[in-house]
């Protein structure tokens, strides 16, 4: 096997520091040990989400934390405006219909974000509108929208905004209390750069209004007993131990090196990745500029390449393991993944393995193309 | 810090070669390695659950399996019987009655299990339940009630059967397909010795048919969707990588030490901290022989002793962590777990530093006495 080079938006690589926290021995959920933990990991939580507001680690998917913000805040029947820009935010309106919300979706062209009007649009249509959930980085498109546009919006009704930042926290600016963000979820194996098995989720004074109305079912998701056995340094539930472990050295990680530090490199990454691509004159992006994600690359191949075939031979020859489409781009794309401990040496791995198969394929003058243009991006930080 | 002994009824400790698996790097949760890896895990637990019935693994604690066995096979207003000994089995009530069921409990007094006639009985005054909920092995109380006896009582009414296996499956024989159980739900971190952070839950034929009609809203725990990316080698959420890992692992020791083996040692552990205990003349079990757990044993201090302060000592002085008591018994007891990978000197080492702490507060003629006769049942194998 050759080295592995994991280019997908999520898992992420996980840096061996906190790799070997993964490993420690276990200890008492409910000791000494356990409160300091969850209490430390916390405080740093709320330091990347950029709040005050509570702040809980589920032990779950990203998708168990995008269920909570669903069944914590609402009640059957309860209108909702969620916004889709690809399959995460397709899932979040699944969720709502599954609990018997009435869901109204603003979906934007294929590869297009949410633009403020038009969500001033569908509110003024939608007076009734309880809460507006949105995906901060939609992983499926590659699309980002611009919340500092978007959450005034939704703000000056006095709704509840609920954000999925899963692809985005720690590597796309998101200041929750800023924009008055009630509800943010997130997960460890993004940008976060930890393991996957834990997600995140934040709660405003005005959400914990908004719960005590709610009457969708719960019990797993209740994020009171989250707060009451937090408050006690536990969880409801035994957790897990190892992701938080995980999670506290690579949060430790991001900080030292400074949040705004992380954002940039991301910038400088997504820029080298679409540079090099397009570079080359035989991929189209999916995503204008303006709505581009830093985290992750939509590409779409010429008819000729099938891009399931070549993310095959790039695995099986240079160990670079990139990402398929998914719902209705299944087949049609692949996606670069370029988020949490990911260099700019990745980058160049991915780009110059994808300028070889190329050149085996038949295509001329492509041989360092695309590492010329990311190495330029690079060049100039 | 002394060496620590985790002798609590989970999270239990982990063998080396365990965790080790946890620290392997990510991989990608759509691609070929993680298909590998969750179809070989699925198998080897099947094994374990002694089931051919569908198995599915959740990330999520061992409470979210068990909200995932109710909502998946329910409706509305449903009527359900629910064994209550302990806070495990009032919790499955607290699920059910939190979705809208209809809930009837059966609670023996605090110390005893279920019997079949009570069951009968019940079953009998309720004509129109339509499942039954028992916990195979209550953790809070250390209570084990008698499936072989119980179960044909549920099913010879073609009513489904759901278990509470989470601190049971792996230490305590659980013959699901013999004993014609619908649903099992058990985690990763009790007597299977990995890790907390993943469930599992079994599905047989008929609870498949109850699926189709149960009208409870569902997403993250919809196991039909478990079903679908199972058949294609996936989970339908970014799964906790590392505790399968883990598991695969621990399930592989398992089985190749053998399952019936790993039973009788259980059932060796246990008798001997009943014996080592009660020889010293000062603490009184919780639970009668005819229910007494194999994974735990609740033990009830003379007055004079507080079992927090005790454990706080056991913890400080000797690195030995015991569980202390829940809902109603807090304060009032403390729990010795003794599951999973736990071997004759990690008893030795508890029941020694128990005497030891005996003789500083003043109790003569401890010295060597528990650990006398634990030595007895291990001797005598």
């Amino acid at each position: 096997m050759p080295k592995t080079y994991l280019m997908i938006p999520g898992p992420t690589p996980v840096p061996n520091d906190v790799l070997r926290e993964m490993s420690r021995e276990m200890i008492n959920h409910r000791g000494p040990d356990f409160a300091k933990l969850i209490s430390e990991t916390t405080e740093l939580l709320k330091k990347v989400f950029k709040t005050n507001n509570d702040c809980f680690i589920l032990t779950a998917s990203g998708t168990g934390a995008m269920e909570a913000s669903v069944v914590n805040f609402f009640s059957p029947g309860d209108k909702v405006v969620v916004g889709v820009c690809g399959v995460f935010g397709e899932r979040y309106a699944q969720i709502c219909s599954a609990y018997g919300l009435n869901v109204v979706r603003i979906k934007p062209p294929l590869g297009k974000g949410i633009e403020a009007n038009d969500l001033e649009k569908v509110l003024e249509e939608n007076p009734e509108t309880k809460g507006v959930f949105l995906t901060h980085n939609e992983t499926s498109t590659g699309v980002t929208l611009d919340l500092k546009e978007l959450a005034p919006v939704v703000k000056r009704r006095g709704i509840l905004l609920l954000i999925d930042a899963v692809s985005s926290l720690g590597a796309i600016d998101l200041p929750t209390d800023e924009l008055n963000i009630d509800v943010v979820v997130s997960a460890s194996q993004k940008a976060l750069e930890a393991p996957p098995g834990i997600s995140m989720i934040t709660v405003s004074p005005l959400a914990w209004e908004y719960y005590e109305k709610a009457k969708l079912p719960k019990f797993y998701w209740d994020l009171k007993k989250a707060k009451k056995s937090l408050e006690k340094g536990a969880t409801p539930f035994t957790p897990a131990i190892p992701q938080i472990f995980a999670l506290r050295k690579s949060l430790e990680n991001i900080l030292s090196r400074g949040l705004e530090n992380n954002f940039k490199r991301h910038i400088m990454l997504g820029s080298a990745v679409r540079k090099g691509i397009t570079s080359l004159g035989i991929f189209k992006l999916l995503v204008d500029e303006r709505y581009a994600s830093n985290t992750v690359t939509p590409v779409i191949p010429p008819p000729e390449i099938n891009p399931d075939e070549m993310r095959k031979k790039l695995r099986q020859e240079f160990g670079v393991v990139l990402a398929g489409g998914q719902g209705e781009l299944e087949g049609k794309i692949f996606r670069i993944g370029h988020l949490g401990y990911i260099e700019p040496s990745d980058i160049l791995v991915t780009l110059s393995s994808i300028e070889i198969i190329l050149e085996r394929m038949g295509y001329n003058e492509i041989r360092g193309k695309a590492v010329e243009s990311a190495e330029k991006v690079f060049l100039e930080g």
